[in-house]
């Protein structure tokens, strides 16, 4: 084994539905990846047979038998100190109950370490490698999509917190008096509004309570996509629903500037693809709420990293720590 | 010079009216203090020298010559980056200008090594150094005083952000809709409901809005204190101030916790006393208002230093790290 053949690590992003899996070089280059299912098999230890069937296969492909430095996980619901996924609802093979997934990969893998997160912290690592973020010791990385996760860097260092889950601003309150109903139990939380599915929610409660005309009116399933093209469109509820949205987010990043003092928020997922709509109001409700000191100081970036590439690239962020 | 001989270091506490100081040994004991006025001098160099002067007598009273391994200093936005007072209102010496304090405040003490940070992350170092979170690497010191102050600290350091001013908690938005007016300029922030004079303005509405009966009817300038003692007598009105000053600070505590995941929220400072009034309501609000996963998980701890002695204390932890 060569010194050069430590210079590859793996990254997976493991999602409800699938599990991206990449081997990546010093770079950020993906030099082999696959994709399996994660939803074949409501058992940990098959899903995790399966995982290790496709790392092989792909570092085979990449000729990089031997040179795997780690492995880094981005996992919902990912403890990075036990390297436990602890009650994970949306992973059929964890049942929500608690599987010491490092462990059991790294076992199926001849011992090459493994590390793992949740996936916003993944992303943060991600941009700090190699993405918007480089160079930056403090930022905090909002990830906008299905949900609003987050993670937040202090010092060059994600910040993991007494348990290993710090950085759950998606469920910081947005919304004090009779806010939405969150699946986490709460009313009100962050990302009942600005995520994608609380931009959709927005639009279909604002078209039910007036008779505002719109080109979504004509729509059965109104998703956030359908918001986005309306607003392409010129329409004028599809343009204040986003106004709305990014109100609300640059309100709560008033609150998370005041907490540590970030040079940059860098937003990365499928919403943040809306910037042309989002990131005026954002930058407008962040200035007008945060306190005088940091007024126009805070960056506003979005993520540059090709979203396909950005998880397991986060991921493999990791395994260089390792 | 023996080795026994580093074993001293100084806390110094400049508030608007005084600066307190205080050479204190290695076990937390403050082996001589004194007070010197800090309005008495509307210029830095001879507010620096009168300190200076200040030091060097209690040095000589302790028999500390050439044994002050450093100074730490808990000031009014302070940076603890720079040593630069940036913009301190209420120190009229500084006149809101940007004074080098911990320069200047070296040179005059001979070369011994100045370090200084805003006074609520010097309370947070003195929890950890001598208090209540002594052992602990991540906790939210929170000070409820004439404001409401915060020292976060993470992984065991205080966080001070890309610009050394983080932990401006008190700033946070508590009410979003006709908050009321806060000195930063904006409106609805925390420390406008949930400080000492937070306590006796809400006082102070109720009684305007309502005819209800209380024991603060008769008083001409009602003051926190004068709220506390109306709620030891079991006043109706006063006992709800304090009901909805908890739940203020419980829910945005709720929103801390899901940021950085901190073992405890340590709360500091005058309001903390109301104690008695102010635990179960934060502690519900907390509660009602974290995501499952924190429920009744983190404490809510109350500062055991003795207030005089605390801001001493705080200040000097600062400079064992020197």
């Amino acid at each position: 084994m060569t010194s050069m053949g430590q210079d590859l690590v793996i990254g997976i992003d493991v999602g409800g539905q699938t599990a991206k899996c990449g081997v990546v070089d010093a770079r950020g280059n993906i030099v082999a990846q696959t994709v399996i299912s994660s939803e074949n098999t409501t058992n940990a230890e098959e899903f995790v047979s399966a995982l290790a069937e496709a790392l092989n296969r792909i570092i085979v492909e990449a000729k990089a038998e031997g040179c795997i430095r780690g492995i880094g996980v981005g996992i919902p619901n990912g403890n990075f100190y036990t390297g436990v996924v602890e009650n994970a609802v949306n992973l059929v093979w964890a049942k929500g109950g608690n599987i010491p997934f490092a462990k059991m990969l790294q076992e199926q893998m001849n011992g090459i370490p493994v590390s793992l997160t949740n996936d916003a912290n993944a992303a943060a690592m991600g941009e700090m490698t190699y993405g918007a973020a480089r160079g930056m010791k403090n930022f905090i990385m909002i990830t906008l999509g299905t949900g609003v996760g987050s993670g937040i860097v202090i010092n060059g260092e994600v910040v993991y917190g007494h348990d290993g889950f710090a950085g759950e601003l998606g469920h910081t309150c947005a919304v004090r008096h009779n806010g939405r109903r969150c699946n986490c139990g709460k009313e009100g939380c962050l990302e009942t509004y600005a995520s994608a599915t609380g931009v959709a929610r927005t639009a279909r409660e604002w078209l039910d309570m007036t008779d505002e005309p719109s080109l979504l009116r004509s729509l059965d399933n109104i998703k956030s996509k359908n918001v986005y093209e309306a607003a392409k469109e010129g329409d004028k509820l599809a343009l204040r629903v986003f106004d709305y949205t990014g109100r609300i987010l640059g309100e709560k990043f008033a609150d998370f500037i005041e907490f540590s003092a970030p040079e940059a928020i860098v937003l990365f997922g499928g919403l943040a693809r809306a910037r042309e709509f989002l990131e005026e109001p954002i930058r407008k409700a962040m200035d007008e709420n945060v306190i005088p000191l940091w007024r126009g100081k805070v960056k506003l970036v979005f993520s540059q990293l090709k979203e396909s590439d950005a998880a397991i690239l986060g991921a493999s962020a990791l395994a260089w720590e390792l």
